[in-house]
């Protein structure tokens, strides 16, 4: 734990708070890191053939466009040029390179209780993005996200359990220049939250400021390089089977400044990808392999996310459709595939076709949150607040989530047997001796707060009740949460000297 | 196929009609008993145990409260009456029953288009009950609900793709006297769809009347034992481990009368059940067991359902929560129970405890919904059209109900692996020779109605679509397709002379 900086100046009262969280927390029926698995989409050999299939892709068909450093990095390790420009990988290179990819990453929080462990089955929800729009629930507005937005959502998510990371879920439109949109975007960021943030760049030449900014946020380069609580969320790809030049060229400079990286391949299936199921993940995992030969060839061991992330077309219009059953089948098979080579994966679930926070969207977002959750998907991205198939961003929602996703965790969780869970003898009890029911029985009081999960906002009056209630609606409490978080100062703001020297530094348009 | 009976007398169309839906039905991405099982939250050491217990609470604790006519049945099976008037169930006489229960069971449709079979993990979604309020969705009101409603319902749910049976989702409560009520329920539903229906009884006195009533509209007896299209939603059991001596004789009676039956355990977990999932899964098979081995004593292999039915309390009220992550594990669990046995199964799930069909219903009624079909449950009951944990129908979110459990469909379908699904050749030919992109692809094209789900309301357009078409609103839209439905003819009214004689012979309250 190298994380002394001085924004940590809260004395005894932080340490205590930060020693009491994990206690919390093993209380808590449902938290970060819970493993899943017990939903297997694919069978043992449907995954072995998607493998074959994505090691004959990369060996037969390759990929084109690499930056000349990739070029260069690449061949040197076993990569084939031809003369179409393609590099063309055999199945060996592959093979070699999966033997030394970093099989145990830690995304850190910039507080260590945030920390996400990406091993085995380990499933983590979060925000991903980049909406450009955020959606007015009383106006039914989509209007342009701003800077401002993007911090409150930081703010927002770092009040909700069920949300274990940022990855920025907007865009920031009101700043129009991309390097000081980059900078922005990590300071609205990390001075909302503690927890993980994954971020992304327009330029390579962006990201030496962004370390900058990393190491004053961290207290100098090594602590920033000891617990890069920043990710790179890299589009390194560009569907079919072509490298993203410039997207390379800013992994390349991420990966030199200890920042790990999510190889983010966002086919779409029917559009950008094969249309059926299988054909997507087959080009995503080879995709992502190709990444892993990439980072692996240039930094062995550094620490990577195999983020397949194949979405859906409505093959009627050829718009994306996140919310679909198609999409949530997708996410799953490739958190079998991540499992299958034994690495940290990531994927999307949790979008909402839906343009508003309405049953449409519910259904939607727990379908996919939920087989995703079941498949072991370390890191669940877009996981919260994510509508018209991530073009709007929803603070309410965002909210509504926590209790959505707090009920997907609860199914994560799944079933324990221990000869206490069978409850023969409290059975016995209670029909031959006892009262009849379990109501007030120790064995039901223990497991009042141990093993079930109750909704913040989710509404479980009876109607009477209800009506007594004046009749809630949801969205409106939701809305009432928001303003109450926001109302509060942020947990995550940095000690006015360091805020000082950044602001010093760089062009900060959060006021 | 002995269904020939006066009510087909549709001629050469309705045949047609007949031959023809089965063939569409082949063509559709999804249908009526796919298979699920990729989903499995109890380890296989963890179905032993549950198993063992239960045959230890069967043993050890038994039943009480059987009538006498059970414990006479039973007794003579080799069950042991003690002094305590329970009856208790040696294992090997509960192994001697499950060997000889009936696992070949089909739940027939008044159409065979819409029968049910209920073999392996062969998934089913339908409606059940029962609802004492319609929820209004423009007033937000819980009103009293009426047989008409519970034909609407009917009608409605006839014009579904995706709801295949109609349990009786609500209580006719304005017919106050029972024996109407019960006559009345098989009426409204069975005039207003084919597909298989489930009801009820108050009394067994009430039971031989029913049949006179099936027989009449199946055309004779014969044809009605033949094909019976109505099973008995029988609650055998009054949790823990009691019989509900009035319904076992009703479950009787309909035994005599060929009427296959639903043996149905509601326990609450920590009110009426184990508050530990794995507990309330020990229950409810010990008490369906007993249900299993009463029905074999009767009847050796008359057709029944497996009706481990547990629900979930919120701990800290009592009250049920069927909208919890909770339930959608017990409902899972019960699934894989069902599949130890080899037995066919149902269990509930979709519940809301939502008032409104809101985002909350959208994500409560899809946890289970999707859970359930991915554990391969045979019959999912209370799949769609349930608020308020049960209290409240709603005709628009069953409506809705129908584009969710499409979308669960889907996702029960599963991931397809065959060397075209792999797609590498089309990757090969997009990639190297063709355009960089697959719209518009032959293998694109054929997927696109073989593979896709499209929603019926569901809106999945752009947000500039979506303000060009006037932000349809998703509950408006519901009731306006349920206002198209009921200004139909139902397709499922008895022809005139059948229907008068059922008139002159029984007080029908539909008008």
């Amino acid at each position: 734990m190298t994380d002394m900086s001085p924004r940590r100046a809260g004395g005894r009262a932080a340490r205590r708070e930060a020693r009491a969280n994990p206690l919390v927390d093993e209380l808590r029926p449902i938290r970060a890191g819970m493993n899943g698995g017990t939903y297997k989409p694919l069978a043992e050999t449907d995954l072995e053939r998607i493998h074959k299939a994505a090691l004959r892709a990369l060996e037969e068909i390759g990929l084109s466009d690499a930056p000349a450093s990739g070029v260069r990095l690449l061949t040197e390790a076993g990569a084939i040029l031809g003369d179409d420009g393609r590099l063309r990988f055999p199945a060996a290179l592959v093979e070699d390179m999966l033997a030394i990819a970093n099989r145990s990453v830690t995304l850190c929080g910039r507080d260590p209780v945030h920390d996400l462990d990406l091993s085995g089955t380990r499933v983590h929800y979060g925000t991903a993005g980049a909406a450009v729009h955020v959606v007015d629930v009383d106006t039914h507005e989509y209007r342009d996200s701003t800077l401002q937005d993007l911090h409150d959502a930081a703010r927002i998510a770092d009040r909700l359990d069920n949300i274990h990371f940022l990855q920025r879920p907007m865009v920031a439109r009101d700043v129009t220049d991309n390097r000081e949109m980059d900078l922005n975007t990590i300071y609205a960021c990390c001075a909302g939250t503690k927890k993980h943030v994954g971020t992304s760049f327009t330029e390579a030449a962006f990201v030496p400021d962004a370390l900058e900014l990393l190491h004053l946020i961290a207290g100098g380069e090594d602590t920033w390089r000891a617990r890069p609580f920043v990710s790179n969320s890299n589009c390194f790809v560009v569907p079919p089977m072509k490298f993203a030049t410039e997207s390379c060229e800013v992994m390349e400079a991420c990966i030199r400044g200890g920042m790990p990286v999510l190889l983010l391949s966002a086919g779409q299936a029917g559009a950008t990808a094969p249309a059926s199921i299988a054909g997507a993940i087959v080009q995503a995992v080879a995709e992502c392999l190709a990444g892993v030969v990439y980072v692996n060839a240039m930094a062995p061991g550094h620490p990577a996310v195999f983020g397949t992330w194949p979405f859906v077309s409505d093959l009627r219009t050829g718009a994306m459709s996140g919310g679909s059953g198609e999409q949530a089948l997708l996410t799953a098979g490739c958190a079998q595939m991540h499992h299958y080579y034994s690495l940290p994966g990531g994927a999307a679930a949790g979008i909402a076709d839906a343009k508003l926070p309405d049953m449409q969207a519910g259904w939607e977002q727990m379908c996919s949150n939920v087989m995703a959750g079941l498949s072991g998907l370390n890191m669940v991205y877009e996981a919260a607040g994510m509508h018209a198939s991530l073009l709007g961003f929803c603070h309410e929602s965002l909210i509504l989530g926590d209790d959505l996703i707090g009920q997907a965790l609860r199914c994560v969780r799944g079933i324990e047997v221990t000869e206490d869970d069978l409850s023969l003898e409290v059975m016995r009890a209670t029909c031959l001796d006892g009262p009849g029911h379990y109501l007030g029985s120790d064995h039901t009081l223990t497991r009042m707060q141990r093993d079930y999960v109750y909704p913040v906002l989710g509404n479980r009056a009876s109607p009477k009740e209800w009506v007594e209630q004046g009749q809630p609606e949801l969205v409106p409490n939701a809305t009432a949460r928001k303003n109450s978080i926001l109302a509060q100062p942020s947990r995550a703001r940095f000690p006015a000297e360091i805020d000082a020297d950044i602001r010093r530094r760089f062009a900060i348009h959060l006021s």
